[in-house]
């Protein structure tokens, strides 16, 4: 339990990944592209109680590289989960008074079933023989779990970037099963541009030798490639402002030009370590399968979410930041509209950041009042107490 | 010699490029690394005549795939050169008045001594033995052929991208050698974002085992590296509108997901095409030294731009485009604005268009308009005849 310290914006403490397995044969689960597969198993955590009427759940999914660990710590660690400024007594999702539950998503790398995964049928790892998977599909993987859970309809669900297309599907494809929703730095649809990021990470992981047609599990795996995939998406993660901010046109070495190809300016340097940390914890095809996935998304045809929107009846609370130029204001907006074209009083928020795409994990000041105000007036419009525990009640 | 069809916006017919070459043992070049490298070749080609007072010569330099083919077309062609929209009689530099001059960078491989060329100590290859060259040494060697072509002083320098930062150094380097200066859709200095898509493009090449450490003369090309780097180049050339307007989300099938990584969307298959045709014109060691040399440049230290500008007496128009992200206007507008804190009437445009970095080779209209009229009164400033000749009075 947390001590009172911990309360005023307490931590969730040591945490720990569970997993669920389900759709073992012959009822495997059915993908979007037509394909079986099962058994399959998901990766989550939780963090706080879920109420009597199973009322309080909050389920928040990640972006393209997370996990299921997005608040507390991991036994020996030093850093907390992604989303820990978020998460926690006192915080935006108060672990006080909401049960929440991140899942590490279908297709994964995680913990829960991806390309990396042993393949039941072969007892080797799926690789390319994984089926591909859409945002659909790792929706209805993770409603698999909230059923498990015993939760009908969930309070909310949240999450930027990939995170934010899966909280737009799960507003089409569960409409009833949702109070609310926040979809954060996201869009109804990629564009070609971020097809074309995506594209070219793609095609570095496939253009090293190391990635042997996906076939690298037990071997080398493609470092080289992988990190440069990683390096173009943290380029895109920041912005030329937060970029001139932190690195401007500093030498690693202090001194000056070394007149050679090694990295030499700082920012160079930090996109080596970035790349070459990604490759420790992150899977090659797992990043193949999710990018593509996220380039499939697309709920922009009308009638789809127009017909979820008639079902819904539920609040939108839609963020963007100003400096984000990979998931532009423009497109987060496109989703409050077409909530408001449905009759909806959605919000929609756009602040000011300088840190780009990587604002939705960074500007959590902001953000977390926003997210508080929202999720009160949803709590009392459902019926939710939303008055706190005596512990806490210098927060009111 | 151009007919009367011709000269209404005419093509300059057949070009070929030629050869200057210069710095013989004992007296190689200097580098600003210190080296000193020799003999050396600058491929050029030039447009039109220079007249008797050698006062109307423009140098017209490239960006970094870019050649000294600029204009016309080489023999057997379909296609002219890169710039060929803004070079001819009638157009923005005229051929029917002025004398054109445009060369391969220092570096390059499209004729100018660069790693590809043979280095005479060994018989084989520079490789990465090649030395480090600047946008200063690339100048340097400019200057080199202005001189011998016999010309003092230049009635304007322009260019666009790593062009333009070529005429912020002839500035910088020559201000008593111009009579004015047009830099478009460039920078004082590259920005970390700027240096960060060069070194992720940089890191393809060398990761591709091909590349072998730049020994790759006379074997297979580091073709994968080069065509991601190349992919990645291209995505920083269109804007996010452009990319959508002319690719959208549509399949190359035309039917729909394929549910593989094969190229699917046509931005996918328009990016692979773009990086496999570079493989087939341009070196990869080149896109390492010329990438780094623009990373390199630097201007921005007040002393050495503003020392230049008291003694240049030149006229300055700089022009930008709205939709450039990769060189954004507030980066070309601080060029106009350190000409006019320097006591300069310069102009700065900023044109309209939906064409991200490309626009200033697309958007040649309204970029016409500007820069002959800018021309017509140095022209008239430094008493060189802007009449035109008889034939095409038409355009008066």
């Amino acid at each position: 339990m947390a001590d009172s310290q911990d309360l005023k914006e307490g931590n969730v403490g040591e945490t720990q990944t569970k997993y669920f397995t389900f759709g073992h044969p012959p009822y495997e689960i059915r993908l979007e592209s037509g394909k079986r597969t099962g058994p399959v198993t998901i990766a989550y955590e939780t963090y706080g109680k879920l109420n009597r009427d199973r009322s309080n759940a909050i389920l928040i999914a990640h972006a393209l590289s997370g996990d299921a660990h997005a608040a507390g710590y991991h036994k020996g660690d030093a850093k907390p989960g992604w989303w820990d400024s978020m998460i926690g007594p006192g915080k935006a999702f108060d672990t006080s008074k909401h049960f929440i539950v991140c899942t590490n998503v279908l297709g994964g790398c995680r913990g829960s079933t991806g390309p990396s995964s042993i393949n039941p049928k072969t007892g080797s790892p799926f690789a390319l023989g994984f089926p591909m998977i859409t945002v659909k599909d790792m929706v209805s993987a993770q409603s698999r779990l909230i059923d498990h859970l015993g939760i009908r309809k969930l309070l909310t669900v949240v999450g930027g970037s990939m995170g934010g297309m899966q909280v737009l599907q799960w507003i089409a494809s569960y409409p009833d099963r949702i109070c609310s929703a926040i979809p954060i730095s996201t869009t109804m649809k990629h564009s070609p541009q971020q097809i074309a990021f995506n594209e070219v990470g793609r095609r570095a992981i496939m253009a090293d030798p190391d990635w042997n047609s996906g076939n690298y599990y037990g071997g080398k795996a493609p470092a080289k490639g992988l990190a440069i995939a990683r390096m173009i998406g943290h380029i895109t993660y920041m912005s030329d402002m937060s970029m001139t901010h932190k690195f401007g046109r500093r030498f690693v070495n202090g001194s000056g030009r070394l007149f050679n190809f090694d990295a030499e300016f700082e920012i160079e340097n930090y996109l080596r370590y970035k790349g070459d940390n990604f490759v420790k914890r992150f899977d090659a095809n797992s990043y193949l399968y999710l990018s593509k996935s996220i380039d499939y998304f697309d709920l922009s045809d009308k009638s789809e979410f127009a017909r979820a929107l008639e079902i819904a009846r539920a609040r939108f609370l839609v963020i963007a930041f100003e400096s984000d130029w990979l998931y532009p204001a423009y497109q987060t907006k496109e989703i409050a509209d077409r909530c408001r074209e449905a009759g909806y009083d959605s919000e929609f928020h756009l602040i000011d950041s300088k840190y780009g795409h990587d604002a939705f994990l960074l500007e959590t000041d902001e953000e977390s009042y926003l997210i508080k105000k929202f999720l009160d007036r949803v709590s009392t419009e459902y019926g939710i107490p939303v008055k706190r525990s005596l512990e806490d009640s210098s927060f009111s």
